[in-house]
């Protein structure tokens, strides 16, 4: 129990520096001055350091070994806060220092080239660079891979959402993309016939906007207390579990973009907040992985906030803050804006009909080049090929093509299957929480969102990292991940009207 | 001279934990929400404590060591570099990590409660909290005492401004405590016979008012590039220098107010800008203490930016921003609000004539609390008693007594003292940079600062630590640092029109 009791201390301090991490990567997006990008990259820099020397002191190995060895004598949490302690251990020494420098400098050199190199279309420019970062990536693979025993491409998707892997994911991905096409041809006659939305006449300022946004978040159940929201290039939810960062960006001729990117992040920031304060700051206290993290996510914006209840709801607070007049602003015009479904090529427009394409491409790619069967050189011609089969649009040119995601150019392979794997989690989570609560509902028709966060709460948020992503599925859901929620769920929305 | 270089390189990244740290007090008094105050101060805590560890770890005590051996080896800058880096050393060594840690805690507890006493005049419901601080800071003023070979008291000023100590501050003040009292009647008297200043008639928006401040900002020298201005209860200087933030507060009923304290911070910005770049995160690279800091700020705010010559300068931009049509707007009257002297019992609102009084009160005070004979709970009946003795005003409660300031509950004692230093020095050295350089001022009628910024560049930013305060007071003006430019400034100032 000592070497328990003394790890505990430990994984505090680390997370410590995490949480100071968190609030200057924040401050990065939203405040900083642009000269001052360098000095906090550096500092940025020093606290991972920190971190990783601190994981890698060998008396946190003998610790470890200590503990497990009388890990009998640990409750089930205590026992289980130390198993992500030896993950979190086994991550940090699975690569060697010198891997760890080369990636680091070389993910920053290519997300920085690929600013200018997307805003060119030139991909060729970014090349060499590009495949360096390709190659440091592949030598991850295989040492995360030897030290967890993955296969590579798994020992990538396990940095995102520990225990996922391609043998779970290929038949759900093979299942869509039987499925999608011919059902979004469907949707997309079907929403042709019931008519298009009508555009937004008038602006809608900032300011309004911001205040329509705190409003619903603060009826989804977000406290100002603990958060803030701001702006930033990109929306994202930061910060920390007492003091999280939600971040938007307004479009003042359509403020439903900013509002559903914000409740989007509401979604993922109440995870946070939610998560077991008792042991806030340990390994096990921590929210589990990107596939999960998104269910959370999408479960408010997409299954919650662009239903017809939740429009039909807030209808009276948009006219409220925007004023009354505008035909665009009734419940019929906004849920199509809300629901409008179309093949488009870019990933982060698209709605959550054609969203699982995008992401199916970019798994069968992103595969094939760990895997070395797609050269980096190759990429564009493959995105483009893709492209025309999975989500059957044609990017004009590598802008809105490969180019487009910084994801692969900042070093995250794996990533991208999280999203559609969270989509599939947020339909089968929130059908399983309709089932128990038939309340949950008629209580988001008036706003109250106690008895669904009371679900989340119970099923998901409150039990930290205790289970592992597809256990926590099973045991909210009472079956393992797969499509017929969302299908369900898309056929309900899309179809039925 | 590899010890040494192994030297820079610690002591490098502990400049970068420093940074880190300085966003995130920043990021505290500006962005943060109210909830998750316990968990930034645990954060901050951590990175002094990680701060800690490196200065007290056995191999850099190696290092000075051997470093100190061949200090003939190194130029003199190097060699300053080195004995600043003993002076951290030494810093650190004198407290024990369980003092660290207490105290610091302790003063977070204590900031927070003294927000609540304050604006509920319960200096009672504060005074558990603030024992607990004094009793922490004697033990610290002990530790340091013994460990630079100083008086306790000493030791605590040595905190704020190395090598500054009561032996110095005594004569200086009592010479003050001699010829402010009736100076200031006389002041008071001639303003009376002068007429007193116009009020402002209408209301200063504070988007308008930032507008002004930036504007000014920027003629003084600010570059936005590496800095930002934000609202806080408090007006402060922070972040790094390549991150300057200032923070103000706005009044819509008098923008000087505002305007006045902006150009105050942007005095201690441009000397963190204007540090050596070379000597960037070396502790000699650093500013030199607090009353070389307000010295600075207070030449920009005081010497100049209360100037008749600065004033005239500078109404167009503000008739630009706020409109024409005032009268109260005009040369002369805008003249009188900022020259205005009178007997009041708040520190941050008084002119720098009454100023001293304020703090000399506070060093007294202050001085008696670390020596024991004052007790906590006898300070508001003290205060009151300075109050009326030194600066001739009577708090009417706590709350504008001895509540009015933060210092003492965040633990900052011996700190008072630099700011009238600081006072005399920005006199003294305005009075030699017009020496040396007589376009200083007809150049500041034509908002153009530069003459001034490189005299100050020269002989304060560019310096870092390389010198001592004293060092640099005599060579930057000639003398050491004594009233006679002080006074001479207050009289020509206030009696000669």
């Amino acid at each position: 129990m000592e070497a328990y009791r003394e790890l505990e201390g430990r994984f505090k301090r680390l997370a410590l520096v995490d949480e100071a991490q968190a609030i200057l990567g924040w401050d990065w997006a939203t405040m900083m001055p642009e000269g001052s990008a360098d000095a906090r990259a550096d500092q940025l820099a020093e606290l991972s350091i920190i971190a990783h020397e601190r994981l890698s002191d060998p008396r946190l190995t003998d610790l470890l070994n200590e503990a497990e060895a009388s890990i009998d004598q640990l409750d089930d949490w205590r026992a289980a806060n130390l198993s992500e302690m030896r993950r979190l251990w086994l991550d940090a020494s699975a690569l060697s220092a010198p891997l760890v420098e080369a990636l680091s400098k070389a993910r920053s050199a290519c997300e920085i080239m690929w600013r200018a190199a997307r805003s060119e279309n030139n991909f060729v420019a970014l090349l060499p660079t590009f495949e360096t970062v390709v190659a440091l990536v592949r030598e991850k693979s295989q040492a995360r891979a030897a030290a967890f025993s993955l296969d590579p491409y798994d020992a990538l998707i396990d940095q995102y959402e520990p225990g996922m892997c391609a043998a779970q994911i290929d038949p759900i991905f093979d299942d869509l993309t039987d499925y999608l096409p011919e059902f979004t041809d469907r949707v997309i006659d079907h929403q042709r016939t019931n008519g298009s939305a009508l555009s937004f006449e008038r602006a809608f300022p900032v300011a309004k906007q911001r205040e329509l946004n705190e409003l619903l978040m603060g009826f989804i159940g977000f406290s100002f207390e603990y958060g803030r929201l701001d702006e930033s290039h990109h929306p994202f939810s930061g910060g920390t579990p007492d003091d999280l960062r939600i971040t938007t960006r307004y479009d003042e001729t359509d403020f439903t973009s900013s509002l559903m990117a914000v409740l989007h992040e509401t979604g993922h920031a109440l995870y946070d907040r939610g998560l077991p304060k008792i042991w806030q700051r340990q390994p096990v206290g921590g929210a589990l992985g990107m596939s999960i993290h998104e269910s959370q996510s999408l479960l408010i914006e997409m299954q919650v906030c662009r239903s017809a209840e939740f429009i039909r709801s807030i209808i009276p607070f948009i006219t409220d803050v925007f004023g009354v007049g505008d035909p665009a602003l009734t419940e019929g015009n906004l849920l199509r804006h809300v629901q409008c479904v179309k093949r488009d090529s870019i990933r982060v427009e698209a709605d959550e009909v054609t969203y699982p394409a995008h992401i199916i491409l970019r798994y069968q790619l992103e595969k094939l080049i760990i895997s070395e069967e797609l050269r980096p050189k190759d990429l564009p011609h493959a995105w483009r090929e893709g492209m025309l089969e999975f989500v059957k649009a044609d990017p004009v040119d590598d802008r809105v093509g490969c180019l487009q995601d910084i994801h692969w150019y900042g070093g995250d392979f794996g990533y991208f299957p999280t999203y559609t794997m969270g989509a599939l989690g947020a339909a089968q989570m929130f059908e399983a929480a309709k089932r128990v609560d038939p309340s949950i509902l008629s209580s988001i028709e008036r706003c109250d969102f106690r008895p669904l966060y009371d679900w989340l709460s119970q099923n998901v948020h409150s039990l930290g990292r205790y289970l592992t992503a597809s256990e926590l599925i099973k045991r909210a859901t009472g079956k393992k991940l797969d499509t017929t929620a969302f299908k369900t769920h898309l056929k309900q929305r899309y179809l039925s009207n």
